[in-house]
């Protein structure tokens, strides 16, 4: 693609010579034929001696790689790298060596691949791809647009809304977890309810979310989360919300909108999360968090009050050396 | 079903009015056609101005809403759903699009779904449901009324008990990690043992059962396992014992009857955990634990001790203002 | 296999009578007509109790039992246990199951089992076992003599080099985790790099790598990872380093060779890991390591600094009525 069409396309400025640009990389790696950005200011040493043949930049570079000039670099890159590396067309149709039941909803521009199980009554929508090894369980809907990558499975009943994405071997709607003792061993509560998930959600791969005792486990529009994550019954996760990998909510919990669950956290059952909140690496949110708040360790506290703490903790033994020396001197005091 | 009915088969006294209950629900969401319970006397209030047209309950409530008094309510709605929402029925039989070895024996009450391979020598028993996309490995057993959900593997010579519930994507006996340094590379110790799983076990989506080195990793009868669960080779787990999502248990590891695992919590390797003890989420279990022992923290101590450490430590920079300041103090008095 | 054969391959010495050995076992469980062994002293008095038929020994033992004398006795085990149990042939060829694009290359070698899925212009080589439910994408390439377990799914254009061993349900590839805020909601970067996996390298079951954003995610050889561990996208981890259960690296970060991240450890995105550093079960690696580090914790420090810190932390309670009891003594002097 010409740079100045990519330009045109990202509403942006071109400065310097106009060339034929085949492709997108990182600053240290991207050839003469390849465009990089600069979005993070610490780089701009490093974007000025790089190889790129050009550089998607916010601010005018003092370098001969010609430049397009944007508003948003990071978000124009993305755009960029979109133009630059269009996405696979799915065939549509089933495939032979799929099962569909006779009774399912199948949008004819749908793509269900080899080794794909379409339950009773399931409804998959127009622009959906379905990659091999999926289940999709009775009754459950796909929506539009939406790819389910191998492996995936969506148990009956459950719902995945329009445009998202479902990593490889990701779980919707296994049974939450819940028993009761009836004497001599643990009794099964039913798990009776769904899961509903939103609109531009992307799920990553060999997440666990299981449905509700009775009523629906729900993930809100716009949701973005990554690998290993486990949420439990009943929980609720608010529009805009992100989660990273390795994270864990435990059930009826409630996640507000545009919170952020950072790597390798968790939040405990029936706690409320405000909107806004973030939760540091590694915290384990363990009582009901305000909007806005900001969070860390476990049990997590204010993540100022952590970084101070944990400051403290890790010079203790100096500490506990200070207060053997305060009581020998005091002793000392005594024995005058 | 009538609610008359519904009492009978709960051995429950009815009071109010019969009606006609299509379906059971929260205190929160439930209609007039549908009933709920009341379990933990803080929801009292709630349940008396819930919707539902009927409440499950140990002691009489003062409200017009039809009552099943019974002796232990959260055990009897359990009843209650598994009444209300009877199973699936699963037809019997192999799919064509299956693949069973010849000289495998699958039981002609079992229902093999399509995409399940399962091996030579390989044995289903009477009633199971193997879902699709699950592997069977050779000379591997599932038992008598047991269920494995979508993509579940079972590796070569592994075997499931009767009335299991295996939730989709867990994998039962992938290797044991273990290695030897051979002086230029990490040599595999060969991993030639097995995993045995006992009666009505219910293990959950995603989680990963190592077989032994040599003997067999063993999980007891009626263990419940959440999601995303590690079980290192040689474990063992006694019966009842409950393990929440997310955590692991390192190899050779020999867990009690009755004990719980919350969530995110460890164990690590070669460990004993005696019976009815507990590990609160996030604990770290780093040495053997007698009998009874609730422990927390990593690594773990006892659970009250923790709390009491967890509470100084939070305010730690308090404490070392306090030193300082009785250090300034202790050098005003000797400067005196 | 005569003990005198099973000596002769192990390059060891048969120290008493030579029997036909079945099987190998541990310690404890070994039967007459088993082989056990003895690589760590702390077990000594309990090899001569045990029932083994003979014992692979690095010192002669004082026991009527048959020995092999070797070297590394735990090495030879192991090569015991590989020349007693030999591996299973697969057949070779494509099952009429399994589905294979025309545009793919499969050597003929090689064993497809039912329910695999081949991509357009992917690559299998010679000797190569991909089970049942695996996903090989678009371009994508397996090395030689590399075993696919059940269900591992490989995405476009990822590749895994010779004589690998993937475990059931790991997934190889799929997008890393960056979004970009577009004003109105997360718009996804796009993630166009790939994932390079050398030889050699063993990765455990329902494990997450994902591709890199523009470049590589890059596995050196004879790496070994348990299961459930999560890779995030950009990462390189260097030959010989090995990865404990459950751990997770976040996006971009650098693991040197002959790492070692114990159980449930982290390491943050944009971190680089020193040669031959050490990470302790749980800790959680924030900032550089240089080589040879051992550390514990979170954030993680050095251990010895930890294990002291840590040993102070249990009694902070005890340190705090230290304190408390110093003011009340100062207290005391300031009111003489």
């Amino acid at each position: 693609m010409l740079l100045s069409e990519l330009a045109d396309k990202l509403c942006g400025t071109l400065l310097g010579q106009d060339r034929d640009i085949s492709g997108a990389s990182t600053i240290e790696e991207a050839a003469p034929s390849e465009i990089t950005f600069l979005a993070n200011p610490k780089y701009k040493d490093k974007v000025l001696s790089s190889s790129a043949g050009a550089i998607i930049t916010a601010e005018k570079l003092d370098t001969p790689a010609a430049q397009i000039i944007v508003g948003n670099a990071y978000l124009s890159f993305a755009h960029a790298v979109n133009l630059l590396y269009p996405e696979k067309q799915h065939a549509p149709g089933i495939s032979p060596q799929a099962f569909v039941h006779p009774d399912a909803v199948v949008d004819e521009t749908a793509s269900i691949y080899p080794h794909v199980y379409v339950g009773q009554g399931a409804r998959i929508s127009r622009g959906s791809v379905i990659h091999p090894g999926c289940f999709i369980g009775d009754g459950a809907s796909i929506g539009e647009d939406t790819t389910l990558h191998p492996n995936v499975v969506v148990y009956a009943g459950c719902s995945v809304g329009n445009a998202c994405i479902i990593h490889a071997g990701t779980v919707i709607g296994s049974d939450g977890f819940g028993f009761v003792w009836d004497g001599s061993k643990h009794f099964k509560i039913p798990q009776k309810g769904i899961v509903i998930i939103g609109d531009h959600v992307e799920i990553g791969s060999n997440c666990t979310i299981d449905r509700a005792a009775l009523t629906a486990t729900r993930i809100g529009s716009d949701v973005k989360m990554d690998n290993l994550i486990q949420i439990g019954h009943n929980v609720t996760i608010g529009d805009h919300t992100i989660i990273v990998a390795q994270s864990g909510i435990a059930g009826s919990a409630r996640i507000g909108k545009s919170v952020v669950l950072a790597a390798q956290s968790g939040v405990a059952g029936h706690i409320s999360v405000g909107d806004g909140c973030t939760a540091a690496g590694r915290a384990g949110v363990a009582s009901d968090l305000a909007a806005g708040k900001i969070v860390s360790g476990f049990p997590a506290m204010d993540h100022k009050q952590w970084l101070r703490a944990q400051n403290v903790y890790k010079d203790l033994p100096a500490l506990l050396k200070r207060v053997r020396e305060l009581e020998r001197r005091l002793d000392g005091l005594d024995n005058d």
